[in-house]
């Protein structure tokens, strides 16, 4: 069976052969809840986000990804930061991918639609800011939401 | 001769098949001038800056990149933007590589070292902050100085 297995600073880590550029969004609504979905090939609650594809640029993968993955649209606001830590990595098993993160995060407030599941995400949520802890998560996400929730100038790394 | 050819929104322009994630970094010194390279391919002043490798974060190739094309030795501050308009593609002439533009603008302190050309950079100057526009260079890099002397919140493009 295909998986997606993630790698932190592991000695045993498969060394990286793809970098793919991509993006994440912290999606808020006018009662300032944070929009999550719930990944469906590993069942961690995250942020949406996805892969940018050529021929868009940085806010247009994040808009496009988050009304396919959420059926929300919405509008870019601001940039919580940039993760590109080398020491994680992704093995896709299907063909042997393995990806180094790369991720751009920026924050955006809903404009309209209704929380929507797809083939990606199969639970979309509005999620209250105190009750985003009790959401099993991978780290690499908990981080980029605190970093958000932290409100400081972008992170770099 | 190989040849790199930008264009902007232009419909005569190719279609991007590549995007490489890159960095360009303003680096400044304790009086505040900004470290320009001139690129030995065109002869355009740039920022320091160049494609993410493999195994670096976004701040390591910031700091790798910017010692060696301009000997300077840096410590990241913060982040002017993101820029990424799919309008903005570059042909490479001797792979017929047609680049999107993408690359994570940095802020920096320089540490220490001389200005020192490479292969890559036929001259390295310390340009006071009012003679930048006495410097030519791509509209893109332009935008990029401007918007780090604007100091706002990131661009995001």
């Amino acid at each position: 069976m295909s998986q997606r297995i993630d790698y932190h600073n592991d000695p045993n880590a498969p060394a990286a052969n793809s970098l793919v550029p991509s993006v994440n969004v912290v999606v808020t609504n006018d009662t300032g809840e944070v929009l999550l979905i719930r990944r469906s090939d590993n069942g961690n609650w995250a942020l949406p986000g996805g892969a940018i594809d050529l021929g868009e640029s940085i806010p247009q993968a994040a808009i496009r990804e988050t009304l396919e993955e959420t059926g929300i649209v919405c509008e870019i606001t601001g940039l919580v930061g940039t993760y590109s830590d080398p020491g994680h990595v992704i093995h896709y098993t299907s063909n042997d991918e393995v990806r180094q993160e790369f991720s751009i995060v920026l924050t955006a407030r809903a404009v309209s639609g209704q929380p929507t599941p797809s083939a990606e995400s199969r639970e979309v949520r509005w999620v209250l800011r105190h009750e985003l802890d009790n959401y099993g998560m991978h780290r690499s996400m908990r981080l980029r939401i605190s970093h958000y929730l932290q409100r400081s100038s972008p992170y770099i790394g």
